[in-house]
């Protein structure tokens, strides 16, 4: 009866403030481990294997997907990125709890590897929102900005599987929430069995 | 689809600090209804009818019982508590949240009334701190305290009907845990349903 792991799933649209929110949570909330993804990608200056990144060959990415090694892949450029099962699966077995940010379509992967996954969508209220901070990023054209609205929009579609809703209208607030959501799942009886039974097994 | 309140229910054994740290959660999380108590019990010094119980007599208290007038309510040691149940249903039907005391036997009823109701509760994590807790009281003599451990030992028997185990070792802690609880059940997307379907539905 040993206490397992949590994992906590981030997800949500490009501009929704996922990476931000989850470095300041990991501060905030102690005892969360980060997982560490695969790549096909070589090593930038100063990056060290198994630390930033497993950096593997292409073949040896192909193999571990087709070993059904991974919680979910995606391919950009034309690197390939993918999060491990195993080692997600060795932190929850010593009792870590696991924060990972996933794209939407990994979140219904993780549902069946992990049935007891505690997705969190993280979004502004609204999607006029969403396309105003998009177009405040500047750095990106408009082209690029319509087809993130685009991929925001098929990504909604997937929010009845998650869990919970975080709100980013203010960055403050969504740190809040997410920690909150830590602290609360890490305090429920389901995950505090051992201390439940012994006291109700009081005598 | 209006969202409806939210009923959280605090529970614990006499000394675990429910009412100290209930008092701390309204102050530090917004929008709360207490639900104000029936008792038959006389007012401690300080006591205000309304405020912190409405104050009855036995017949008034028997008249509300044939009434059907309660959510709940339960005889302890000579007097008898109970939780009006249309100041609860009123507060959740508007949106309003609603925060409860109860003991662990009116939980079982308010499960049955409420299958929503999130329950939580709130005890030093052993029975020995409980027990140092009581002797340091100093109030009360050694018949009241073992009675009251004997009382405890019955509450934890029902620990299992409970969602939440907030840990009470040390009240700041257990004030965040409890106020991280009513945080995180209000970011659940089955209690923002009006805002996940609008994300979903935009075309």
């Amino acid at each position: 009866m040993k206490r397992k792991g949590i994992l906590f799933v981030l997800s949500g649209p490009s501009g929704a403030g996922k990476g931000t929110v989850l470095g300041r949570v990991i501060k905030e909330v102690g005892g969360l481990a980060l997982s560490v993804s695969v790549t096909t990608r070589a090593p930038r200056v100063g990056e060290i294997d198994g630390i930033h990144y497993h950096f593997k060959t292409e073949d040896e990415f192909m193999s571990m997907v087709n070993n059904d090694e991974f919680l979910e892949y995606v391919a950009k450029f034309k690197n390939k990125y993918g999060t491990p099962k195993a080692q997600v699966r060795e932190h929850l077995e010593n009792g870590t709890d696991v924060i990972l940010e996933i794209e939407t379509k990994g979140a219904a992967n993780i549902r069946r590897s992990f049935p007891e996954a505690v997705l969190v969508f993280i979004t502004p209220s609204s999607y006029e929102e969403l396309s105003r901070r998009l177009s405040q990023r500047g750095t990106e054209d408009e082209k690029v900005r319509a087809l993130r609205l685009k991929i925001a929009r098929t990504e909604y579609k997937s929010l009845r599987k998650y869990d919970y809703l975080a709100i980013n209208d203010d960055l403050d607030e969504c740190v809040k929430t997410v920690s909150a959501i830590i602290t609360s799942e890490r305090a429920k009886r389901k995950n505090n069995l051992e201390l439940a039974e012994k006291l109700i097994n009081i005598e």
